[in-house]
């Protein structure tokens, strides 16, 4: 087999790219190690920036994504027992975010390119990368007991933080940077109506939780618990209960419970590998960064990641130019660690540490205080919040 | 002796409290372990805030820090070998800072003072704070061989971190915030003019470094050093030599270099004692908190906290009410917790600490590289730098 790009990993990210440059009528195949069912079947972030729905406007997969998905135009952070809303779309000039699940967009992307007849090979086995530091690179699979091989002029790294693609760089080439923090988050997904119709982050004595949503039917909570715990842990009563006590006396009498369709718990991390090419391999999207998920950046930075690269390949193969995939990793970084900075910001703002102590907690109090009475801060907030805007190559 | 408040410390915070009651009608008496030259040969800050300003012009004593004091109307941040300039001015609304050494303001109140023939108390030995928790206080005191004792309705501690006043107060009554950072700053005075007419606040690979100045003749520069390190180790050549090290190219030409007329190492410490009353007694400024010198915030919240403590007096004596004395803690202490989270906020992201791994190193250039481009991010700084509006009791 022969395409002009390869790409590795069939989540969001990779099914996104496929679109944009099937768009942009550039040949592409996605290698997938699981089955579509799998994909499908991970919970995973559920907050688009606008940047990421220009992206599938322009990938032509947004119609579901714009009439289902529940616009967005503050959060509430919810401290000391009140809450305190920060408008977003007042504060950033009219921007907001868009609340659609992952699994959702997944979806789209996956029927879109099926409608399209693109080849997606899923439930790859031990897929290979090789040469990708010259000029003929191949992918290589094994499938139904053969193994087969895909030459192509550039491979994608699609495939997540536990992906092939980052692992395939020799380790003198790469640096990584990684922060683990001594938290998770307990995450509970239920068919019952969201307690609010905004977003709630709550910092409390007994630590975060969230309120989130993946539409007007199903709601998505999470309460902060010790990096060691384990979910068999937590019967549904005990993380309703938990959380009820985590809100304020409103919420507290508004939230609706029922049975768990999901029940997990995600260890926060964050990590960044550079650069982000190497030769005629280029990450994007986990496989490369990962942040926590306070503040909702992950899937966003997979399709900021995304957009540059397309463009990138547009021009390359558009205007005979590689000047563009020269800057990709640079384009992208900057913006990635943006993300990085304020994730890590919004994590340790809102989250109790075990490492505190008295001092940390009284300015962890003043700066709450300070940020939702101070514009400037609050729209330092927002204008991350809602996404930083992409750089033209 | 008889007087209504008793001040305990003549420097700037006491010196100003006592300036302020006067010019309200109430009587007043300070107490000053040190003599006069003593207090006057402390060299420290020279950042004043418009707050401060306008306390200084309610006092009847800013004609000279007008006239010769500097209006600032930005600072500038230097990473990664470039300045950029933060318009404090254009993102407050025409808000600005004065440049007049804290030496200075002492020495204006000190000579207003004196005009008006108050009296204050110098070289008073083993000075004693008594019974503050009744309605009956004293300040005893020896002076040449003999005992003194100030019958007063009001004790006004202004007497500093190592002060009587809150060592007076009964260690169950108070509670302590403190943080003490793993770095001090070398400072040296010299009589050359600035390399900048503003301030030019250096993050780089060897150090903070800060470049500051009293006046347009006399400069006053720090670099950050070990806690550990030891003045002695620091000929002025080697001073020079660090610091120019640690600027730009264009400002390590325009250099002045000079004999030091003062050279020292001073610890970072951040601190806050809780509550800042105690029946008749009443902390105002260092007594009450420390924070890092960057930012310029000690002399400042001083001021603030006298400007609180003399209007509430004055609703005392005036109308007859206690209500803004009771006040008094709770409203200073809002207002120090921001100053203290600005501080440690903006020396967080300006030092070098021993324990930031290469995570948090990538995070302090990305959060410098976010602010500097961001009208938001920058706005919050200056606000803070130039201070929060005092609030009205």
């Amino acid at each position: 087999m022969r395409t002009q790009v390869a790409i590795i990993g069939a989540g969001p990210a990779g099914l996104l790219l496929g679109q944009l440059l099937f768009k942009a009528g550039i040949d592409n195949i996605i290698v997938e190690r699981q089955s579509g069912d799998y994909v499908l079947g991970r919970i995973r972030a559920g907050v688009l920036e606008q940047v990421t729905m220009d992206l599938l406007a322009r990938a032509g997969v947004d119609a579901r994504a714009k009439a289902e998905g529940l616009p967005h135009e503050g959060i509430e952070l919810l401290f000391k027992g009140a809450r305190h809303r920060i408008d977003m779309h007042g504060l950033t000039g009219g921007k907001q975010v868009t609340v659609y699940g992952q699994t959702e967009v997944t979806r789209d992307l996956m029927e879109a390119r099926s409608a399209e007849g693109l080849a997606t090979i899923y439930s790859a086995a031990n897929v290979s990368l090789h040469d990708f530091d010259s000029r003929r690179p191949r992918v290589r699979y094994e499938k139904d007991g053969q193994t087969h091989e895909i030459e192509c002029d550039f491979i994608a790294g699609c495939d997540g933080y536990h992906g092939v693609s980052r692992a395939s760089v020799p380790a003198d080439a790469i640096q990584t940077y990684e922060k683990v923090y001594p938290f998770g988050w307990l995450g509970v997904l239920a068919d019952v109506p969201p307690v609010s119709h905004e977003l709630i982050y709550a910092n409390t004595e007994r630590g975060f939780a969230l309120c989130s949503m993946r539409s007007a039917h199903r709601s998505r909570y999470y309460v902060q618990v010790p990096a060691d715990e384990r979910v068999q842990n937590w019967s549904d009563e005990a993380f309703w209960d938990e959380l009820r006590a985590r809100l304020d006396p409103e919420a507290r009498e508004r939230l609706v419970t029922g049975p768990s369709l999901e029940k997990s718990i995600a260890p926060l991390r964050s990590f960044v590998a550079e650069p982000m090419r190497f030769g005629a391999l280029f990450l994007a999207g986990d496989a490369a960064h990962i942040v926590p998920p306070t503040g909702a950046k992950g899937l966003n930075l997979a399709t900021a990641d995304v957009g540059y690269l397309s463009r990138a390949f547009e021009i390359f193969y558009g205007e005979k130019s590689a000047s563009a995939l020269d800057r990709y990793s640079d384009l992208c970084l900057r913006r990635v660690w943006k993300a990085e900075r304020f994730s890590w910001w919004f994590t340790s703002l809102m989250h109790r540490f075990p490492e505190t102590g008295a001092f940390g907690q009284k300015i962890q109090e003043a700066e709450l205080d300070y940020l939702v009475h101070s514009h400037a801060a609050s729209t330092a907030l927002a204008e991350n919040y809602v996404g930083l805007p992409l750089e033209d190559f």
